[in-house]
């Protein structure tokens, strides 16, 4: 394992290498930071590798990601003009593994090797205790361990004596259950929500499937006019949010459709105040009969769901895709947690009070993760190689605030959406605001 | 069998109990004509009896009409509140059996019965050779044998050494083939190629599909805004229909999409110029590289399939979804046949030259079939019981080719698409024009 040629900066760790992980080491190893990556599989990708033997992978053998490659593009590393609009999974991984090889990212990953124990030490720095039992010292400290791995269970009251499966463990209507001639109920209303419900009510399975959703949520298509939906999306930092928000909005009835004419929960917030959920298929499920929809679940008793409308059904098994936990579980949960998915962290990378800890990709950002973890980085390296100061906590508090209220004040107050940033005003803040004033408060500090 | 209470008009024989048959029994019924109906099959519904007997059903496990409910139910008969927008097979096939309850319609058919030989007798009238041996007599006939059973398959060069279905024999993943992990061909771009291409490209079945198609055809979704899209179409008979297909036209991109956005050849033909294809999957599978698309083929060769982009590939399976011949095995070919489904009859329904013989659904009515066999219905009651007379031979061919050119003269010239009718001006026409003037003819002739 080779540092770089001319090493500057703190002896840094990185947790992780899924996408959030090697793109903050790509931006570590640009701007000559000495870093290690910590690994618990034996490959990278994190979540987009499918089968990840770490058992972090949420994905499905069906999944393709939801963003379209022209938006999900690292900004240094274009997808392949082979690849479909939306790639599947297998393609997402193969153009992780050729970033990877192409910067050669590998050779500082210690694969095998996960992180159990990570704190701060006296006098700075971070000391780590991994699963190879050694313990290891490093100055700066890169979060990256993904937020989509710790599976998120609804607490109804009642037992259920069927199946229960997590989204998190779907694979396929033959894996890991035998989901065919089934009765099922799938609780959720997001992407994997959608997928799955979709996937499992073909009638060539012969299940009979229910879809419940407490919240509605706003269905939009993946393509608009045979293009990919989210090249006509682009919020301006020029013009207010709101305004933005309300003139897609005005689009829609016929972007989107009514959730609630075919049979689903009106959403509580117009669209595009939470993530919408991508499916072309689900309405068109819903609208032929193929999937009932029902509102909440109110409790479960034996093969019973009884929902919150009075009625109840019969059911063999249900799949919760009911969204993740935020865990930090190389953390004291005293020393740093996430309760309630709520965590206040500057720009979303710092936390006031502890310095020399960054996290990246620790966000909902929309419509696009890469390039959002790609602007991060730039922050956390300028960090990590001392050009870059954050402000004093109480500011750092401050702006918290200011920014909870920019991304979220109009945004549903829900678990699943406590990480919501819409990508291109985060983009434009760190690069042309956030960025110069530490390299300035750096400056003045010098 | 009981005949009718009070019968008038001319004794009557109805091929087939689908649809069609269904639909002019229950209108015979209520003019009073005797008639007899006779169907192969021992049970109603025709295409619409999943897994026929009498194998004249196309019904794949996972099929839904592609006409929404609203459009779909019969004037005097409407589809049940609690149907889907887009109801199951099974729900059609429901629908017909207690529509036939209703009326009382399965007291006029003889099941297990077909027609195996029709003749005109000398002097008038027909003489018909059922499956049961017997020889009957009738003095009018209505053919409504319906025109999705007899699959059309294309003359391509060469040898295909793999497996061959048609999709009329196509029942889900399982059956009648294992359609999982193979290489597979699905040829065509109507409803069906693009169904049974997006059930078998499902990721979860690992199969690697490919679609082949001479022509690009338009792809419409089900649903506009969140609406049955064929709620918002309805042809005024008071504007030129060019103008109005102009009109939906300048919607196209919008609703619809160009297909070589997806890597289809683009369609020969404006939107609406024929039949389009519905499917909100299709674009997506194309899209998300689920479904490789390719152009016409050129030749087979064992188990490589050329095409004439001048590309190859292995296959292990070909699906043909290239639709049906019209064919009417008990009429000798030279009385009477449909060669390249061309056949020429006034108002899709008299054959001129050949009396007391109608044709009841022997088209494609866009946007929907049974409200357009009952308004055929009507004229042929009103002609088996003396009120309605046809023109002359030469006036019906003068009409025959003015039809054409209004319903076809902006149609491809395809035979899938050579019975396309627009219905609400077939049924404006008939209801004020053309049935108002038989009646007169026919008292004029009294």
């Amino acid at each position: 394992m080779s540092g770089p040629q001319n090493p500057s900066g703190l002896s840094t760790a990185v947790i992780g290498a899924g996408i959030s992980g090697l793109t903050a080491g790509k931006m570590l190893g640009d701007y000559g930071v000495p870093y290690t990556c910590f690994e618990s599989s034996d490959r990278i990708g994190g979540n987009w590798a499918f089968g990840n033997p770490n058992g972090h992978s949420s994905a499905y053998r069906s999944l393709h990601i939801d963003t379209s490659k022209y938006q999900l593009s690292f900004k240094d590393f274009p997808m392949p003009g082979s690849y479909p609009d939306f790639p599947h999974h297998t393609e997402i991984k193969a153009y992780l593994d050729s970033y990877a090889e192409a910067f050669g990212l590998c050779d500082r990953i210690e694969f095998r090797t996960g992180v159990e124990h990570a704190q701060p030490r006296e006098g700075g720095g971070w000391r780590l205790r991994t699963t190879a039992g050694e313990t290891r010292e490093f100055d700066f400290l890169v979060v990256a361990n993904g937020h989509h791995w710790d599976p998120r269970y609804p607490d109804f009251p009642g037992e259920f004596d069927g199946r229960i499966l997590h989204s998190h463990h779907y694979v396929d209507p033959q894996t890991p259950l035998d989901l065919q001639g089934k009765r099922i109920l799938v609780v959720g209303i997001g992407n994997s929500a959608a997928d799955i419900t979709v996937e499992l009510s073909s009638k060539a399975l012969q299940n009979r499937v229910t879809l419940s959703t407490r919240s509605g949520a706003w269905i939009v298509p993946k393509y608009i006019a045979g293009r990919p939906g989210d090249r006509f999306l682009r919020t301006s930092p020029y013009l207010p949010a709101s305004w933005q928000r309300k003139a897609v909005q005005a689009l829609g009835p016929v972007l989107a459709g009514r959730p609630e004419l075919w049979g689903l929960p009106a959403p509580d917030h117009k669209l595009f105040e939470a993530h919408p959920t991508q499916s072309v298929e689900l309405p068109l499920r819903l609208g032929s009969g193929d999937v009932i929809p029902k509102g909440n679940v109110e409790r479960l008793d034996g093969s019973t769901v009884h929902f919150v409308d009075g009625t109840s059904d019969e059911f063999d098994v249900i799949v919760y895709a009911t969204g993740y936990n935020i865990t930090f579980p190389f953390f004291d949960p005293g020393f740093l947690s996430a309760p309630g998915n709520r965590i206040r962290l500057f720009k979303r990378i710092l936390k006031p009070g502890i310095p020399n800890l960054a996290f990246v990709g620790l966000a909902q950002a929309i419509p696009t993760l890469f390039p959002f973890v790609e602007c991060q980085s730039r922050l956390v390296a300028a960090y990590a190689t001392g050009h870059y100061l954050p402000p004093a906590d109480a500011e750092m508090e401050r702006v918290i605030t200011a920014d909870e209220k920019k991304y979220l004040g109009h945004v549903v107050n829900r678990p699943r959406h406590t990480q919501q940033v819409d990508y291109f005003l985060y983009e434009h803040d760190l690069r042309t605001r956030e960025i110069p004033r530490g390299l300035r408060r750096a400056r003045a500090a010098a």
